[in-house]
């Protein structure tokens, strides 16, 4: 089949869905995020890349933010916080909030997975800024866990595709990370 | 529900898998990595996470590098590139390899999206190096695009979850980004 040039502006598929905390002017304050990566395995580190947003000050002024993996039955909630600004509306209601031992980084209670993260560097692109961050604490439940960690299925995340912006669900469970590549291995059977 | 603590080398649910390839040594080389996020609308950037791979040392020489969207018919040789190093193995005839303008940016012929990518901003954490580079060019198929872009259900991606190590599909759509939330704005309809 014969490769076309598409716009240089593409996108990683899919990218997972987050909300990012953070305390704002002394409140907390919540916006969508899929633009977020786990970095560094050891210590545990993670990574989001927000444009100019009202979530940033506080960020910034406190050094510590929260993400939170929302399941798809706060789709809506999720959307919203991502097309309505903290700069004219109050979300701070929106969702039932905790803190973890870090005092600016709001925690949602709705969600399967919250991460409490304090920023270890931040740099500055053209247009967004990269906040990378260590998670200092993770807090899920046990009806999202099996055998002590979280179960994607029970969780029930869900992603974005861009351009064409779709939410859509995990399906199915099609291999073992590594571990379904060793029958390539040199030598290994056919 | 009672919130309980777990083991804050947490993950990001679920993770896209992605093919990085790099010019080692004159030879194209590629790794498994799902630590990968677009960063900065315009430009358009991306970036990737990686350990000492060595891979790294091919985009460290060139400043360039490709990141490549797999199917899942290519799950076992995405898994392979991720569990044998080119240290070991040569992973250069693995893949159908072609080029953009980009000399040192091997791009993969099989997967539905490949972008070739030059290096702005490298970024060194205690374990990991960020690699934050350009998206100078894209490339895909009529047959995975819908009205000019790439659509998710042709492209057939998966994911990665950690630490259970699972791959799976994209399920059904759940919305619409962007617009799902609207419903909740002040003065909105119930």
């Amino acid at each position: 089949m014969e490769k076309i040039k598409i716009d240089a502006n593409a996108f990683v598929y899919p990218m997972p869905m987050t909300i990012v905390g953070a305390v704002v002017d002394g409140k907390p304050n919540f916006l969508a995020a899929a633009w977020v990566t786990r970095v560094n395995f050891k210590p545990p580190m993670i990574m989001v890349a927000l444009g100019d947003h009202h979530t940033n000050r506080g960020i910034e002024a406190t050094g510590e933010l929260s993400i939170n993996v929302p399941g798809a039955d706060l789709m809506e909630k999720t959307d919203y916080v991502g097309i309505v600004s903290g700069r004219t509306a109050d979300k701070s209601k929106l969702f039932d909030v905790f803190y973890g031992e870090l005092p600016h980084a709001p925690l949602i209670r709705e969600c399967p997975l919250a991460m409490a993260c304090r920023v270890r560097q931040t740099v500055k692109l053209p247009a967004d800024t990269l906040y990378i961050a260590d998670i200092v604490e993770a807090f899920s439940e046990e009806r999202f866990l099996t055998g002590g960690k979280p179960d994607v299925k029970k969780m029930d995340p869900f992603v974005l595709t861009m351009p064409d912006n779709g939410y859509w669900r995990v399906g199915e469970k099609i291999g073992a990370a590594w571990s379904s590549g060793k029958k390539l291995k040199k030598g290994a059977a056919d």
